[in-house]
């Protein structure tokens, strides 16, 4: 019996929005796993905004998605056949499975995951790249100590959401910064952020300045763009801006905009920090450990923004740029 | 027997390039010292491209000269009298003096400088100012290791040419941009950089690439601009970048040119941090001895270009924005 899988392919280099045009949908046999092989049935696919970046013909820290590969992407799903012996079938797994629905690995980079502790979608997000992006960005990157003002720019995604509310736990003053009333009433009264600045209807430079009267301390970037230079303007003496992502960039068709005023890092002594998940992969287990006791004991929330049917991958994705989603962005197959 | 002083203030804030009619040349009589004041003949004046930042309506790390008022200057000079207990006539000082002749202070901030352990000028370059810029700007801010890659912008200038051999002392392999042959030639076959790059005649982001095959460790910037962002195009894992001016930026009449290559920060888990020297004011001491101890060994060179004549100062000025200086640009009071 031959499994059919469904899979998008890269089809063309997107210039500014990726539109379906740019994928090619495929349906095809998949293979039966070799000795070492696992099958995963791929259930949920992470979409995040680092995958705009994966489609330029431009190698940041790993290579870009090469034209007519599979599209790159997190997900999570249950293994159907294994001749791995750290799989069996009926495992929930984690890994790089990309935008398929079937998945045949060698099983590098695949974890199990354990649907007791959490539901399955939270591996993509709590307890998945954004929660260890969030907790090592902040924790690590941003160094904030107790009574300090973090701000964090896209508040109510997957991974500011996580940023704002560790940063509470670690008792700081916590500013976010949204789109919308939604999202600025969910990141206060949801997940208890101090303040939230709709940059979609208020100056953010002056509302920061009325929200952090004494700078701000540790800024989480996720955007880029003038949000940035509102922070920038905005900092306290010794501040760390996390560089964390450039949303509002990533789908320029020329070159991102530069915070034109940089020189407040001189100005304030400050300090800004490029950090990337993966350089932290060997210290995972004990920030899930301690991020699943805070979600445990109710400290943290994430909420998922879950969207059913594989075949609708080019349209949801656009979703993140147009700052629809509230949480985290996931692809749920059919 | 009135003592006549001449002196330098802002007439109008700059709107690019200051010109001459944004200042008014000032005679009047200066008083004699009160009790705890001290008067000092000013000798050598400090030019510096931060000066053009304290010219804009702007306040940074300090209020901006106020229109009517001194422009303000760091400068060597003699005491001529005084009522201070801590300086006696003939002593040769250090201090914020101003552009002018004269100055009447009460002491504060103004050192005691030693002419047997190096002539006067040099208080204002390697034992001064950018003496202590380019040592804790490199070794506190930069953290080189022996054996990594230093880059530094405007590398024949007062700070630049010091943090290259300081970084050689330091064990580096170092590079170095400057304008023009002469400046390239000073720095590597006088100063022992092992590379120099001439912006005005190469593609800066290749010739780096070519003087730096392993990356940049750390990048000491001066500039700003695409200068910057050639160094960021080339920055090595766990880069450095220390932001210690942006001369090529500062008589924009629109916003400073931002870095629009920053995401390589997070590319290479890189740092950006800004550093201004008045921080380290507890540590000159230390510092000037081991300078101090540099130069006495044949180890460390630097060259002042001293222009005579204080009523040359708003064209002198200019030599800093126009690269025209090599070394420490020093006004000689006539």
């Amino acid at each position: 019996m031959t499994l059919i899988n469904h899979k998008f392919l890269l089809a063309a280099r997107p210039v500014g929005m990726p539109k379906r045009s740019d994928w090619t949908f495929v349906e095809e046999p998949i293979a039966e796993p070799k000795e070492g092989e696992l099958l995963v049935q791929v259930l949920y696919i992470s979409l995040d905004p680092a995958m705009r970046m994966w489609l330029n013909d431009v190698r940041s820290y790993i290579p870009p998605v090469g034209i007519g590969e599979l599209m790159r992407a997190l997900g999570v799903g249950i293994v159907t056949a294994s001749r791995n012996p750290r799989f069996a079938a009926g495992d929930h797994v984690s890994g790089s499975f990309g935008v398929q629905e079937h998945a045949l690995t060698d099983g590098r980079g695949v974890a199990t995951v354990d649907t007791k502790t959490a539901p399955l979608p939270k591996y993509l997000s709590a307890l998945g790249m954004p929660g260890m992006t969030a907790y090592f960005g902040l924790l690590d990157t941003g160094q904030p100590k107790p009574g300090e003002t973090v701000v964090v720019s896209a508040a109510a995604g997957a991974v500011g959401s996580l940023v704002g509310q560790i940063a509470k736990i670690t008792n700081c003053s916590v500013v976010g910064i949204a789109g919308g009333a939604e999202k600025c009433s969910y990141i206060v009264h949801e997940l208890g952020f101090d303040a939230a600045i709709d940059y979609k209807s208020e100056d953010v430079k002056q509302s920061l300045q009325k929200h952090c009267p004494k700078g701000i301390d540790v800024y989480f970037d996720n955007v880029g763009g003038t949000i940035l230079e509102a922070a920038l303007s905005n900092l306290a003496r010794g501040a760390r801006v996390v560089i964390c992502g450039a949303i509002s960039q990533y789908n320029n068709t020329g070159p991102m905009a530069g915070p034109r005023n940089y020189m407040s890092l001189l100005t304030n002594r400050a300090t800004m920090k490029g950090m990337l998940v993966f350089d932290y992969v060997d210290r995972y287990p004990q920030a899930k450990a301690e991020m699943a006791g805070w979600m445990a004991a109710g400290k943290l929330k994430s909420r998922e923004d879950i969207v059913e049917g594989l075949e609708t991958f080019p349209e949801t994705l656009l979703k993140l740029f147009k700052g629809e989603n509230l949480g985290k962005l996931i692809l749920k197959v059919g």
